[in-house]
């Protein structure tokens, strides 16, 4: 961990600079994949099933005792955890689930009103990694039910075994779930933004994913789909003071850090002793961890920052924009109302980042890459799309009429303006 | 117009086909202007006014004096009905600027809420093209206000002449926009979402554009910048029975195919009778037309297609999901219901989309491409964002802390595991 003490402020941007993706290659290989699935559906998929993953498939779907097994594999103690995990959530989730379809009449005859409805077909990804994220498959499905999509679909890798991992299997179920299908990587992106013969298309694709699942996402939005977000390696950032405990902030990094060696890990704090506390604790409790090395790996570009006040450490975190961030301060409520750019914030000692991984009941798919300055991270209404509507009456259009003849007079599009006069006229006639 | 009659279900897919974009040489070129801007700031932006305008410029700032001789070029006539508009469509967009930031304690001693919060810096974009288009300007900078963003700046490319059209600067003072720049193209948006010496870096970028503009806002996530959607070719579909009136039907259709020669515009109705009479419409009154040349470009792809039944008819404008949805029927309130896919809904005999295009109060800009299907049009939220907050007290830590350890281990995570088990053990001997 790399050790910066008192920054001016012209440093920040290239301290809290992440790393450019090299997107030239990647790109031009995952628009390949993309038109492949688009052109070939399923036998596309057989085929990068055989080339990426030395896999002879010939069927995507989980069927019924693939679920069934799953269930019986699944310790009680696990399955326990997830309906704890699955309460909170969704006790949290169903705070945004109101639909006020609020109306309002603009002018004397212009009624104006904005429906918010369900979007119908949805498609999850699970990545499949080093570790079976079930967790992921909660913070998809549930929102999805509680918002109502009609279909509710996921895709995911499986293991060499060609199966996919029992706990996200029972998830899926456990959250209404219907259909899994066996695919992962760009090509399962393009086969849900198109459909093929096996897999439906689907409105949204959701989900986190490797660099190649990300592209993809961002290139079938130019055909019509929608995604929930561009996600990138996991971030964390920690202000601290004097009142933080070091022990917790350094099990909190390696908490972090273990996702992956591209994982961003930062610390803000107020004071050198703190921070050498803390990397001590580190190096201690690095010793009994099996993912140390990848641990080591995220470490190595990761940085602490000390700096002068709590005020500067604020700042320096809005401006770093973190997808979680921990707020272990003396005044953490308050601190934290000055934070504006956070993905999803942790007050006080005992409020660590894999609470809100699982459990605590917000949702645990959030921007990266500074994109919280601009996005939010995925609830209920991400699952739900909104229809304006305008319902003119006769003498509506006699208010408003003129407005929309001049300005489209003045945009110079002639036609626009006709729609407005050709009724106007006509209402004329009728009333003489 | 091609007219269709009783097509079976399985024709429609191809029926409805969106035209695919070809991304490849695009995004090349797309992907060159975005690095070059990225690293050479505004030089790069002069080079490209000289290379693809041919203006010699060395200042995109728009001057104090540009805005006043702006304001006073501005006929009386116009000023009114911007006022008018910009009245209404701040009525309409008030209806969702509530902040309830609700609280939820999911488990005793583990409080998570929600806090919503405008996006600091947002850049809107506004095309030229044919046209000055100050509308634009009102359906982006009232609801960036509204939400409380606190940096609004606007990218516009100007005429031949250097100047931005006066009805746009009139319009942004207008609406509260304080900065605004001489620049367009995909090469404006990769300023504004890295900044330049001129430009200032922002957080969301919104506004449709050319091909060329929507590549580059699909680009830029990639560097986690925002966007409000990827804005295509515009779109209108009409649903008409026999109580609808042919000559509004083709002054709503030639208003849409106004746009531009790739505008699409589809018909769907129950008599083929119907589809006659609002085609001989059509041909009368494009004669009177300036722009009949574009109207006929894109009649010549728009389709008329009857049905059998106003049941059918919704479901094949659910299956195109279109940008704009006038329902013109006897029963237009009840179909409107029915309608899932669409960005904005006209209903009834007055209720022109050149209407919400400019004045009713809804927002204009929208989705294309079939993506309302998975997206909204901009509202006030488009301009916000939200953070979650979770803080667990130590019972409730020790309430969750059992379920999180039990997940965390299951997914291979140990390292999230401790950081929970840390902290129990620490509480725990300090209650011994």
């Amino acid at each position: 961990m790399k050790i910066i003490e008192f920054p001016s402020k012209c440093e920040w941007p290239s301290l809290l600079q992440r790393p450019f993706p090299d997107a030239g290659v990647l790109s031009a290989a995952v628009a390949e994949i993309i038109s492949r699935v688009r052109d070939h559906g399923d036998l596309a998929l057989f085929e990068y099933a055989k080339e990426f993953d030395g896999l002879e498939i010939d069927d995507l779907i989980v069927h019924e005792d693939e679920f069934a097994s799953a269930c019986e594999e699944v310790p009680e103690e696990l399955k326990r955890a997830i309906k704890t995990a699955k309460k909170n959530i969704e006790k949290f989730h169903m705070l945004d689930s109101a639909d006020p379809a609020p109306r309002v009449e603009t002018m004397p005859g212009v009624l104006c009103w904005r429906r918010r409805l369900p979007i119908q077909r949805v498609g999850l990804y699970v990545p499949a990694g080093s570790a079976p994220l079930f967790s992921t498959v909660l913070m998809l499905a549930i929102p999805a039910k509680i918002a109502g999509c009609q279909e509710v679909i996921m895709c995911s890798p499986t293991g060499p075994d060609g199966r996919i991992s029992a706990a996200v299997l029972y998830a899926a179920r456990f959250c209404g779930v219907e259909r899994v299908f066996k695919i992962g990587g760009a090509q399962a992106v393009a086969a849900m933004a198109f459909g093929t013969a096996t897999i439906p298309r689907v409105d949204k694709i959701f989900g986190p994913g490797n660099r190649y699942v990300t592209e993809a996402k961002l290139q079938v939005m130019r055909f019509g789909a929608a995604i929930d977000m561009p996600a990138g390696p996991s971030e964390l950032a920690v202000l601290a003071d004097d009142s933080s405990v070091p022990a917790f902030v350094a099990a909190d990094l390696l908490s972090q850090a273990e996702h992956g060696g591209d994982s961003q890990v930062i610390l803000v704090a107020t004071s050198r002793e703190f921070v050498d506390d803390v990397t001590g604790q580190i190096e201690g409790q690095l010793e009994a961890l099996p993912r140390a090395a990848i641990c080591r790996s995220a470490l190595e570009h990761s940085r602490a920052i000390i700096v002068g006040s709590i005020d500067e450490a604020i700042s320096l975190v809005n401006e770093y924009a973190p997808e979680h961030l921990i707020v272990a301060t003396r005044n953490a409520a308050d601190d934290a109302l000055r934070v504006v750019n956070a993905g999803s914030v942790f007050l006080g000692n005992f409020s660590c980042e894999s609470a809100g991984d699982y459990a605590s009941g917000t949702n645990h798919t959030l921007p990266t890459n500074g994109s919280v300055r601009g996005i939010s991270g995925v609830t209920v209404e991400s699952f739900t799309k909104s229809i304006t509507y305008q319902q003119l009456s006769e003498s509506g259009l006699e208010n408003l009429g003129p407005t929309i003849e001049v300005m489209a007079r003045a945009e110079g599009l002639e036609a626009h303006r006709r729609a407005v006069s050709i009724r106007r006229d006509w209402a004329k006639r009728g009333r003489e």
